[in-house]
């Protein structure tokens, strides 16, 4: 018994296909070749509804297929290779969406690939079948639609190569895609992922059973190239330290290993086992073609820049990397995220920590669900209760006015910006270090960046926004001054609020009792404080001058009647116990 | 014409072979075999002393051989696989030092290997050469030393599996070796490099020109299976940034690939080409036997424990990590430098900031010879002009008295604890962040640790030291609570020095002026200032107080006539400039 009948299983499915007509001369590819007829096998689970706008097409990785959830029979023991991902209620949620997922062109598992068999010659192609993209990959997956009656996508989401077909449907389809989660995936393979491409090739072509790739009717494929290029992969797959912690050193019981040369080490038998269980079901010409479509797939050197790559991207985007992936490695993601932010694009950024390397888009489901999910329900129904708005919210709604981007250092929940935003879609973008708060930020249905303020805003392009806040945070970032000079790069304006190391209560501990001051807007001891570059008011005007950073207004907020009798008595600077500082940019003499 | 004749270089050299006499039996081997005659190809260059100790011997690594520098010719265009390290005045300097390497056990570059001639059939071992160890090798490396009439090293030096035999050295004869020098190197293969092995020897001996290793005399040698092995090494060699500066998506200028499914990427250029050359150059039941000890090489499984492994060190050591590899990664390194320290060993540290990856130790040459030379050569002199002691040096003395262990968290360039320690050998260590500092401090003849101290001391064991000195460093620390704590559980007393904020200059600043105070003590502005957690001694004493640390003596340093009548009248905290505070660890009650 498996867990079809678990109220959160898609249940029993069955691969279908489809077969796709064509105009004479079959379908052409990109590199020059043409396929004469073309079949596709897909999945689908979940209902599509009236408006048939609830479809969710999943692009599967390298080695993937169709079956991306439930299972194919009661008996059957493993359900599809994303099922903890898809179903009613998961981070994919079938009780919303209708999710369609097909098996690749190229791909050996229903979908017309080299072991199909070629009209020309009644036998599988083989060493015939033509050179494809991942651009080709994406077009039979748009027939495909075209034939279900699909003209519009509530999402496209995929990983690794996966993702790389997210990118390509937002390029060549904008108008058809409303969202895509691009999850461990790039806008190019890096040389050290070309190179085990490459080796990896290498093994399967250096096998003597592999004859050019005709090896159909023989009584022996390349089974050992393959499964070398398989072992080659998967340590890929596996960061160093969940191999560590894995397998370590550990060894089998076995007494010898099974030939010489040969280890007892577990690893030794994990990659061997891997090897062997993907020679069964993989095929070493597909291997060869899709492993090229993605060593190829380059939309920097294709469109001139990645930048140009994303011009006429409409779809709202989630770009998840997963910190310990070396294959795909974060900065990759990051690239593709602040490309589409230059491009002015709805984007949101986050780095999952995952110790289980580029696998974990596959196994680390928890995490993955936990940004997935808000991101694509968001928006779908008008929030219940709006968030409780945060201190000093009148003040600021009256400084940030009419701007209509706006962008937030340090957003937390997501509660400013939804305050200033209302209920409406904005281009208003948070800049946020934890990703529970990113997930409760995208529950708002805002954007949001993971980063941290205090390496620069180097992914936000100069004057992309009206206006930046950086609220009650300045006095934690180790380098205040950049933060500010970022600021003003970003925006033409913006606001600071911090607490004022100058009132008069921090004075009299210090100056009368010699300590250190606490007090409300400093409640930490000065061993764990996060406040490490305190000012006051006048230091903080001072810096202002000495930046040309205009001041527009100063709002000195006192904590009690005498700080406020301060302050009415233009004590400014011993009676505010925190500031709101709304600054612009000084417009060049001449300028 | 080469740099044979050029006055750093060791000039035209020779390979010789040693005849290394045998007992009955021959030699026997740990895994149980034995090799009835042996021979060793070594060089040697500088010339060896009358007491006969400036030997340094170099311990190569997979795929060395004993040429380690200079020519063997004058039309010789290849100098020695480490030429830019060995010579008159480099890195291990052939002025002072008489330096031998030889080609390892197991090789094929002249010392006996699989495929030297068996006395038993005439013929090349081939699939008869037994299994070898790093220990076996070693042993070969002994027997070579007592031939050539050396008891005693001044070091051994070795990087990566070069690295292991400097660690079997210095355990297996500890009393042979003055010094080591371990670089890049393990205790043993992480699991993600032992996959990498062995795939590379599966990739061998599926080769079917392998033909089980008695390939000797068939017309063809498992010449594709041994370039794969190294093609995949060579990726492992090189970091992922290196690859990408090196390569990136480039591509060559020619039309088309060399055969189908062959890229134009110039990474398979490098990659084919590296592989073609190494197979020309060397044996694949060499590869298949050497990379076979480097795998079960493993300390913590032969001694019970790393440390165990180490207890009868006698050498003092430096252990160099490479910040970009990742192959041989720097925690592995740290890992056998801190179970040095943790037997009480002389050690020292360094992560040299390396973007080549493992390749590093054989082309980075400059950064390692920065350290290798000091180390080596310090004590090897008296000291000319002894560095100028630091500030507060006199009543530092008088506060750590007699302790005979000292440590010195952030030693700069290491004058304090040189004018500590005069010119005698010491236990003293001092941890330090920048490396020309510890280029500096090993310079001193002292032990030295890279670290970060706000990552805690956690490679330093509980007591190692008598006396731990923090000076004019706590207000930098973003955990000055942690630092606190760890100062106090590797020594029982300490000093720490810092600005006293609530000195008299600082109070009349913030309360007269409402700014942030500075001054000689504080000389930064609030946004650029790296004292980041600032505290007065009225908040240090209660600190103490609360962290139940015992306070000795406290020292006041004023900073002109008025804070020193203020301190002669008992207001320390609004007289002192600095503060000294010698600590210790409260004993416990019925303790």
């Amino acid at each position: 018994m498996n867990k079809a009948n678990s109220p959160d299983n898609v249940g029993i499915v069955a691969t279908q296909i489809a077969q796709i007509p064509l105009p004479p001369g079959g379908l052409k590819l990109e590199n020059g070749g043409a396929i004469p007829d073309l079949q596709v096998a897909y999945e689908t689970y979940g209902t599509l509804n009236a408006s048939r706008d609830n479809a969710v097409y999943i692009c599967h990785a390298l080695s993937g297929d169709a079956h991306v959830a439930g299972y194919h029979s009661e008996q059957d023991e493993k359900p599809g290779w994303w099922d903890e991902m898809i179903g009613p209620g998961k981070g994919i949620d079938t009780n919303r969406f209708h999710v369609i997922c097909a098996n690749i062109l190229g791909g050996c598992k229903g979908t017309t690939g080299p072991v199909s068999i070629n009209p020309a010659t009644g036998k599988p192609y083989g060493s015939q079948f033509p050179s494809i993209t991942v651009g080709d990959i994406v077009t039979v997956q748009h027939l495909l639609l075209h034939q279900l009656g699909i003209g519009r996508l509530a999402a496209v989401i995929g990983g690794s190569l996966g993702g790389m077909q997210v990118l390509e449907w937002s390029i060549r389809y904008p108008e058809m895609v409303a969202r895509c989660i691009c999850i461990a995936s790039a806008a190019s393979l890096t040389a050290q992922a070309l190179a085990f491409d490459i080796v990896g090739r290498n093994a399967i072509l250096n096998d003597p059973r592999f004859a050019g790739g005709d090896y159909y009717d023989k009584p022996e494929s390349p089974a050992l190239g393959l499964a070398q290029a398989r072992m080659i992969g998967h340590i890929t797959y596996l960061s160093p330290e969940m191999m560590d912690k894995k397998f370590g050193r550990g060894k089998e019981d076995a007494a010898e290993p099974q030939h010489k040369f040969g280890t007892l080490f577990q690893v030794e038998r994990y990659l061997s086992y891997q090897g062997r269980k993907f020679v069964a079901r993989f095929d070493a010409n597909s291997y060869l073609h899709i492993t090229e479509a993605m060593d190829s797939y380059d939309l920097a050197d294709t469109y001139g820049s990645i930048d140009n790559a994303f011009k006429g991207v409409q779809a709202r985007f989630l770009v998840i990397a997963l910190s310990s992936d070396w294959l795909f490695p974060p900065e990759q993601s990051l690239e593709v995220a602040t490309a589409l932010l230059r491009n002015g694009k709805r984007v949101s950024y986050c780095m999952l920590h995952a110790p289980h390397g580029h696998d974990a888009f596959l196994v680390d489901i928890q995490h993955l669900a936990e940004v997935v999910r808000p991101f694509l329900l968001a928006g779908s129904e008008p929030v219940a209760t709006p968030p409780e708005p945060p201190a000093d919210i009148e003040l600021i709604q009256r400084m940030v006015g009419a701007s209509a981007r706006v962008l937030d250092l340090g957003c937390g929940d997501g509660r400013l910006l939804a305050t200033l935003a209302g209920n409406r879609a904005t281009a208003n973008l948070g800049i946020e270090i934890d990703l529970g708060n990113i997930a409760a930020t995208l529950d708002h249905g805002l954007d949001v960046f993971q980063g941290d303020i205090d390496e620069g805003l180097s992914m936000i392009p100069d004057g992309a926004y009206d206006f930046v806040i950086l609220s009650q945070t300045l006095q934690e970032m180790r380098k205040p001054q950049l933060v500010l000079r970022e600021m003003l790069r970003v925006a033409p304006a913006g606001i600071i609020s911090f607490p004022n190391f100058a009132n008069w209560a921090n004075r009299l501990r210090l100056g009368l009792t010699g300590r250190m001051p606490k007090g409300p807007s400093l409640p930490y001891e000065w061993y764990d404080t996060p406040n490490i570059h305190l000012t006051t008011l006048k230091d903080f005007v001072d810096l202002c001058t000495r930046e040309q950073i205009v001041i527009d207004e100063i709002v000195c907020v006192p904590d009690c009647s005498f700080a406020r009798l301060l302050i009415g008595m233009g004590l400014t600077n011993l009676g505010a116990e925190r500031v709101l500082v709304k600054i612009s940019k000084a417009t060049r003499p001449g300028g």
